[in-house]
């Protein structure tokens, strides 16, 4: 990037708030996917019409703008693979509002999802969606992502509680979309168009969430299970006994072994697998749904620990938080899927994958939010080796192609990005993905705004229009 | 239309399922907006190729396809306002598949609502959207209109239970879209764009919709209130108290007269207004629920009735249903608005259409969704009595000025069709309509589909691309 084009740059978001040092641009070139690419210069916008002008700016003179919120993203979607801008959402990071009687709020896209949940909380309200990087990761990045995380089992993904947008689109204008209210059919749905777009359509400026009514009580189970297929048949079952819970995350042997130090909780010693189920409402229904899952674990012979304080609930959740990152105890590296599939096809993947396991000689973790199918696969490995990256690889491939036999999607919550881009096809209808890559082209006609991501390089090359 | 044009449609879908006689296109010239228009010929395809055929020789040959449920929309959505063919899809009207175990179902569009949720109840489940004219209306429909019903204030409205589609394009390609899980971010939402999209983006064949386990009780409580202003304030109050109502519909006196013959529970004689309040759940939580309600309504002193067994419910709701029809015994016509507002805005939103309704001398009823903000504005005239024409116009007019100035929006669950396209631009930032409008072309470039819906005339003629 030339030095006078820097210039420019800087002079939208005033000198201080741009950063051009190798160190500085260094920590702006990584995600949580373990890749790195170097952007050229950092921008910290501060507000819609400079977002406009760096657009506008990049339009003229043919350079990728790539948004990014916290850098939690576990498939590179706010890397600058391109080089170019990175434009950090960091200042734009105010809590605009929050409209307690009408149970929504009005927010920059750097605000902390961790955060904004604890200011609503206040108001005696709720904001769902609790991705486990949820203490650092932000409400810009988590809609262009679609985040989801244990609550979405009851209470939906991000795109859920999306409710309308300020964004700037690709081009430079800004551009309001949505409403404030529950409902809305005025035109097209342009808002949910946007989310899980992993930042190539738009750059979000200010975002109205749908909040809810902080639930009166809570209580946790953890089900120690001594047989893997006997943890994962459990799912289908509870949600179709009418419980519904507020989180039913699953963990194998391998996932509970990287955090059983963190558990105080004693688990039997034939534990294979657990599921933590959380029950939340007001006291009366968590009661009664506490009895009729008590019930249920009885007729099931099932055995069970209940946290009985917050403290002991605190102490659960960091154990299955930790899980991700505790990994790297096995191995260096990792291949981290979010595949989902029908509720009741839960069995069959997991029977696959430690199939897959044995078979290719790999450490597979599998671990998650059983509840909507949503199975986390971690393939752990030594990149250096050769054989074992090969083997990883095939593992991945063979995942990939049974997920889908299993009427499956690839992704539940970390997007596509650049990690999955060459498998898009595979799920995709050809027409549908011809279709997407016409809208982006619709939006970004430069394909200035994040290049690179989501769909398959080729055929961005061979698209005849 | 030629009849050689008129025979190859014929031999696409058979001679049996095409009509071309006046009488017979008489009857699919009109909806629920009181406007007909004639088509050409009426079609009645049963698969996806069919349609897909008609497609490629409307783009051929440039004639209008418009998609027609059961013509039960309130805005003019399946009218062919350019004549052409309509495209009934009362034969596509399968249920293909229930997925009990994941909570799911295949349908084709012609699929009746209320047909589907008998049929997935035998199952234990619930398809929870529930237009008033669940009847007759029709999957297809609701989906292109994104219809509600009381029911969304607690399970949202038919966007939210949809999980995929297989459509075909105005081009006539059949694309596959979305998932058959819980959750899916793969590539752009197309899914979901579809939805509230009238018509003008694709004909749907088939539908993945989303189920609910269907709850164990209900309880239905008529709140009498002396006070119009009490009434509309108790909305907000309900849903902030923590109660998580199924069903939250208020009637003002207006609205209870043209029904008060169909219900027999005595209604005090200084009843201005009534909230229908619906909870349901378990059989502990129905009665937990009841009980918060009854202590709410004892500690503000609000009289009420409660539907002690399924026929007093069926009759409240044979009463609430009737409302839309039976208004035509106050006068012959009427302009029927959905508009939302913030529910904290309700009372100023009814004190207006009250204001309204003096200064411009003409009757207006006020009913509908109040849980989610969603108002059924009933202007009530004689179109054949100009004056009074032109003061109902004017009525509109300013409804939508001061609906907008609260924050609302112009539709809920109606859509804007032809009967308010010319407001659409009031609503939508300019950059969003025009956004609109090249998504249409991107998707329809021969503008064949349901054209002349949504969009404003003139920015039809005026669009820069």
């Amino acid at each position: 990037m030339e030095k006078s084009l820097c210039k420019q740059l800087a002079a939208i978001v005033g000198q201080e708030h741009c950063l051009t040092s190798p160190e500085e641009l260094a920590c702006y070139s990584y995600d949580a996917s373990g890749q790195a690419f170097m952007p050229e210069v950092v921008l910290f916008p501060d507000r819609a019409t400079q977002v406009a002008a760096i657009l506008r700016l990049a339009n003229q003179h043919r350079f990728p703008v790539v948004a990014r919120g916290a850098g939690s993203g576990m498939t590179g979607g706010s890397l600058p693979v391109r080089g170019g801008v990175v434009l950090a959402c960091s200042r734009m990071n105010r809590i605009v509002e929050i409209d307690a009687d009408n149970m929504l709020c009005v927010v920059e896209p750097g605000v902390i999802t961790g955060e904004l949940q604890e200011a609503v909380r206040h108001h005696g309200l709720m904001y769902a969606p609790d991705p486990a990087s949820l203490k650092f990761c932000t409400i810009g990045g988590n809609v262009a992502e679609c985040a989801g995380g244990p609550s979405a089992v009851k209470y939906g993904v991000t795109r859920d509680s999306l409710l309308g947008l300020e964004v700037v689109l690709p081009t430079g204008e800004i551009m309001r979309t949505g409403v404030r209210t529950e409902k809305g059919v005025t035109g097209y749905d342009l808002t949910h168009l946007f989310a899980g777009s992993e930042g190539t359509l738009g750059i979000f400026t200010r975002l109205i969430l749908r909040l809810l009514p902080a639930p009166e009580a809570r209580t946790t189970f953890l089900l120690t299970l001594d047989s893997l297929s006997r943890a994962t048949g459990l799912v289908a079952e509870i949600i179709q006994s009418g419980l519904s819970p507020c989180t039913l995350e699953y963990m194998d042997k391998t996932a509970i072994s990287v955090v059983a130090d963190r558990i105080s909780l004693p688990l039997p010693k034939s534990t294979e697998a657990l599921l933590l189920v959380e029950l939340d409402g007001s006291k009366t229904e968590v009661s009664d749904q506490s009895r009729r899952l008590l019930r249920f674990l009885a007729d099931r012979k099932i055995s069970y620990r209940q946290a009985t304080d917050d403290d002991e609930i605190r102490e659960l959740w960091q154990a299955r938080r930790a899980i991700s990152p505790a990994t790297f105890a096995i191995r260096p590296h990792k291949i981290s899927e979010d595949v989902v599939v029908p509720r009741s096809r839960i069995p069959e993947l997991v029977r696959f994958t430690t199939e897959l396991s044995q078979r290719l000689e790999l450490t597979i973790l599998t671990f998650g939010h059983a509840g909507d199918g949503n199975i986390h696969v971690n393939i752990m490995l030594d990149k250096t080796d050769q054989a074992e990256l090969e083997r990883a690889l095939k593992a991945r491939e063979e995942l990939f192609t049974r997920v889908l036999k299993l009427q499956g999607t690839l992704s539940g919550e970390h997007g596509i990005g650049i990690t999955k881009s060459s498998f898009l096809a595979q799920e995709l209808d050809p027409t549908a993905l011809a279709l997407m890559q016409k809208i982006k082209n619709l939006f970004d006609p430069n394909d200035i705004l994040n290049p690179g991501k989501i769909f398959p390089r080729q055929e961005l090359q061979t698209g005849d229009d």
